[in-house]
């Protein structure tokens, strides 16, 4: 359905007129409005842009993909998956761009962000800001590296670091321009490029899952042993679009869901707040269709829990997992005044979310075990009606986070004369 | 205490500086900081202004005092008892000035405000901003009406309306030179004008006492009937601090609730928006260490009603009253969209609110007669403890509220040429 | 010369750092700067958007070129003549596209704007604002004229009115498509279409020259008369830039000087200030190394007359013509305070401009015959000096312009309640 | 008269709108205005901050009054000069306060600038910004100092360095308020304060005194011959209003030429611009009917001189007198290009700016020696019609002034990381 809008140079409608309905006749309500040719007019890049990006790719030794939401936003999924299988691309995504590209893949490298920042000679970001989530290109990354960045946004160019092949367009033109142009020059990436990484990726793997198994027997629970539960579940319902929001519970989650499907996993990105995860559940429920699954930290939930009523009240498919380990970071924070009061950081770990949730009707759960978070999923997710699962986690489970202040300015400068 | 600030023009201290005990000693740190002489420094109106204001006030054949917000915050309670008792002017107040006068003392024409709008002939306005909330002094007003204002600030003269006496400068400042002025002149009051307020007044109260009787058997409850529940408890604790917030329920209540001290009533006010009810709640608890009720519509309690949370984490002696009917102003609205969803202003007449207090630990009650919530709001505010009440109301107790429309402009400009 | 930037996330300079070189070396000053590989990053439109264009082109019984200053800065110089002359495309210039096709071509449609506007079926606008200068693509345009619009911005589709082809894209790759995607069509113009604007532009042309010829004996000189011996010494100079500020002066020497390259000419636009003359007359020199001849209304010239100064100082091959009639529009305007001061619109019409170029050493004429002028002019192009031409006009030359008024939004409302 | 403004919440009339006379009549557009009350409404200080100010001053060793434009716009003229004579306080003028308490008085400390700064303990701050003009109250100033200031803008106080006593209010009402209070205390000024700045101004009166009559028979002139000749006429015309703007010609003219009279003296102040002079110039000529002579440097005079044709259209009483050196600071800049070109900073020592008024019939001089110059400003004053004198002076007079870039902040952070 393409939009109509106010007709520009037309009648100014205030909101207090009455109904147009009673002043005039359809016809000439219709001649307010016009429906524009053309929404979004996608342009192509330069092809000297093109041919320079193709020039610097062929060149690379160790060249890697990154993929941000914009490349996800553009629906551009056969053509990335082109790009790196045709050329045998290791590729990283970004939270949200998780299962453009299946995190499983043999070309994922996900569990090699450290050696690529360090190794890579050249990375095609598509559809990402080299902003804070990326160390503004700097610090831990490869001096020398060269970046080849697609984006439909001029200004991202050189934003905050110099970017050696920019490709300024629609992303469905430019890669296709790309893929047209790569063929004409020949690869020389390094022969143990990939499998240094699929070997690394193969090791961090297994640790990771020895990580995880060796949590899920914790009693009472922490963040890994729910995760443990939650994983093999969520893998059983790769339809289920994954809302995440938190501090541990974003980064754990983020780490151990692995998305195999292309946008279905939204949480704050680089520049949404704490509190977008109720209202991004009830929207991915109504725009898809689909059942929904909220993985939240419990103060991230206390921002907009109340929206929970609205689940309930239209009675959408989403389910609201809540990680209750009493606090922000965690529940043991002491309170630095001397006067016995919660600290700051402070929640209450016997606070019962699931009974917020009978308030508003929705079928709840408490659970203790991994056992139990795994039949309430399971069952929540089958029953497609609003259900609230507070999973009880120890008070000690979770750790400050979030420690980038080395990215901020420290100027310390005396103004006396 | 008095605060220390940042010194001008001395050292700007970042955020993500390391603490300053690390780096400097306490000597060192002092010098970084200073109390000023003074935050607020008061300034006297124009002499000239209190002349006008004064042969202004003597001349009134009809006058009446209308109190703002403004006039409660300056403290300057017993200045204005002097005012209004010694030349026997009736007043009215706004809102959040209700109880800086009486609201049922002998010149209190709360229930007269408009014979007052459509009468009086001098209306001294002291700290009350003459915006919407008034009609912008146009429209009912007696249109030879002259305003003598009384304000701290200059912009507020002339805003929206003329105004014969505009007295700028501090409140208390202002309120002694106006009563070291008054008496130099003969004051002209039509001695008709005070009694048949008067007589009015005690019709009109007489009136809205059998209206709150009549309503008190209704069964289910309806907004009138929880509030004659309400009355005799708030009555019997004056000291409490009322929080008000919702569309029926906060003008309900308003009208309702009688308050005879000053400060003791918080609600949106001019400016504020919904959601303001809980921030409030703790405010008022945390600053003034008394109780605090607050009540609550059930919407208006959805915009911040998880911090509620906050009040049970820290103990504080704030009992919430959610009138719960279902909805925005009720919760009969038909879906007009024929597919047989909730209407946009309809909530869920059986959520229940009690179980959300449950979830934090607070004392909860539900309450379905005017006896239970008599009983629950007695036991609450003696506890001195988080309670929560939700008093189930029927789906059609309230109606559509807040019809200002008129106040708007209503342009339906053809630019076409 | 490509040029060279601060580094993004590098060094910040302050104004009052001292000079770089006291403080690092040149290899550590180069470190803070860096040159970026795509200053502009041109982008080519959407295939479709071309498709369209080209069908709605091949479509029109009564088709437009309308040439606006995009057109020229692109420099699209050989597409844009390619696109009139295989298609026989009439075309209008907008004041700063005059000269991107010859003013005096067989297909300028300069004389035929009002025919264009009222018959053109569908319009080809190139790097035009349908702004103001316009009329918004309302009011007296045909109402079902279509515009294919050719922009860099894409903010500027839609903007005052719905264009139905709009192509966003630069202009050189957008022109280069349409000229490969229109040999596909087959066209439709109306063969009477471009004869009978060239009969109307015939007709229109030689009133005008008749119209020069009858002012040329005027005395003293009108606009009119200085025009008809200002045009062909510009004629002959054909690479001389020209500035143009006022008035009368600048309606009237637009509509007379025929520009036959592009880019020679720069005025105020569509949103440019009086007072751009003498800045754009040195800055055409310095940027061109050419020689400029600025013709001014002589309320134009006191916006900025001061900076002649610098003409003279860089002795740059400036020619300032300013048209002295004493007045805004003219120098008969009466004081309406009836006080036998000037009129708020009158200057002086004995000011000698000449006498202020003395001031500076310039060349200086003052003039008050077309020989003279026309004797002087030539003088002054030839020397490659600065020169100053104090061009006396009849008091009565000119009159009041400028009126649209209609275009602006006219609200009398009352907001009284 | 007093102003008669658009009625608040009435009719918005659009310039657009036709001459309302032609759609209403007198009596329907006057209810479209009203006149205010109160335009500006005095307020007085509060009393306790009047008896801080009180004390501290009585307190004060070596007190001594800083006048501002603000005390010369409140016309506060006989308070200031009340507090000053009574208690023998020696005041300082900022440049327009200058002839507030006259430049020569006895207890003029003019000359003793920075004995002020370094030594005084209290410094009565009358309408003055402690601004970098005053080195924001830091960096010379005895670091003891109180600061007692009195002003209408709360915003001033402690704006960049911390006030002991702020008195905020009316100027009149404050000042008449803080002569009531000081004959309460016993003042405690040093005997030896006085005198000292008297001794002080008097050696430093002469020295200044021999330095105008070195520079006297200086041929070419330099800025002191100039102001030697000039000197003596102001003198002679104390009435007569003096703008002053320049570098070099800024400073030493507000050196040489004492104000004995309240708002006589106009320049750019703390934040005004380069330009300001011929605008002032007809401003204050038409604003008072008095004489004025406006001191401009050539540079300064450049900016707006095209006004000049103002003066003679309107044929106002004003003598522009031009310092003409060549150049900004002076006219002996190098190109630093090599190229032979005009350095940035230089005009043309040559230039006749007499030519230009002769352009628009004014009275001109061009003069190049003390006595011509004489002559023609003795002349050009008592003429009471539009004169300017082109002051011809060595290309060498004049200095780069301006230095304080020290009060600027110097950052030079690596935001790398």
């Amino acid at each position: 359905m393409r939009p109509r809008l106010p007709r520009p140079g037309g009648v100014y409608i205030d909101m207090a007129t009455p109904a147009l309905a009673e002043i005039m006749d359809a016809a000439e309500v219709e001649k307010l409005y016009y429906t524009p040719v053309d929404v979004y007019s996608p342009v192509a890049p330069n092809p000297d842009a093109i041919t320079r990006a193709a020039q610097i790719i062929a060149a690379a030794k160790k060249p890697a993909i990154l993929l941000g939401k914009g490349a996800a936003q553009a629906q551009a999924d056969d053509l990335v998956k082109e790009l790196s299988e045709t050329y045998k691309l290791p590729y990283l995504a970004m939270s949200m761009a998780k299962g453009l590209l299946p995190d499983n893949g043999p070309l994922s490298a996900l569990s090699c962000r450290s050696t690529i920042m360090e190794q890579a000679d050249v990375v095609i970001v598509i559809g990402a800001r080299i902003n804070w989530m990326l160390s503004f290109g700097r610090g831990k990354w490869n001096p020398d590296v060269k970046f080849v960045q697609l984006d439909v946004e001029p200004k991202e160019i050189d934003r905050n670091v110099p970017v050696a092949a920019p490709v300024v367009g629609d992303m469905n033109l430019a890669l296709k321009a790309l893929l047209a142009e790569l063929p004409k020059y020949k690869m020389n990436i390094d022969p143990t490029w990939v499998p240094a990484l699929q070997a690394e990726a193969k090791e961090k793997n297994a640790k990771f899952t020895a990580r995880l198994q060796a949590a899920a027997s914790a009693s009472p629970m922490n963040h890994w042993t729910a995760l443990s539960a939650i994983k093999p579940v969520m893998e059983a319902n790769p339809d289920v679009i994954l809302i995440n929001e938190g501090a541990n519970t974003l980064d754990d989650t983020r780490d151990t869901i692995d998305m195999v499907l292309p946008r279905h996993r939204v949480d704050c990105a680089s520049w949404s707040i704490m509190g977008m995860g109720i209202g991004s559940t009830i929207g991915a429920a109504v725009a898809t269709g689909k059942s929904v699954v909220a993985i939240e930290g419990d103060s991230a939930f206390g921002f907009s829990g109340m929206d929970f009523a609205t689940i309930c009240r239209y009675k959408l498919p989403c389910t609201v997992v809540i990680f209750n380990n009493g606090g922000i970071y965690n529940g043991i924070g002491v309170d630095p005044s001397g006067k016995n009061a919660p600290a700051p950081t402070t929640l209450d770990i016997n606070a019962r979310y699931d009974k917020l949730g009978d308030a508003f009707g929705a079928t709840t759960y408490y659970v203790t075990t991994p056992d139990e978070l795994s039949k309430a999923l399971t069952e929540a997710i089958a029953s497609k009606q609003p259900c609230l699962i507070d999973v009880q986690l120890a008070a000690d489970s979770g750790k400050e986070s979030g420690h980038i202040g080395y990215l901020n300015p420290a100027p310390l400068i005396d103004y006396t004369v």
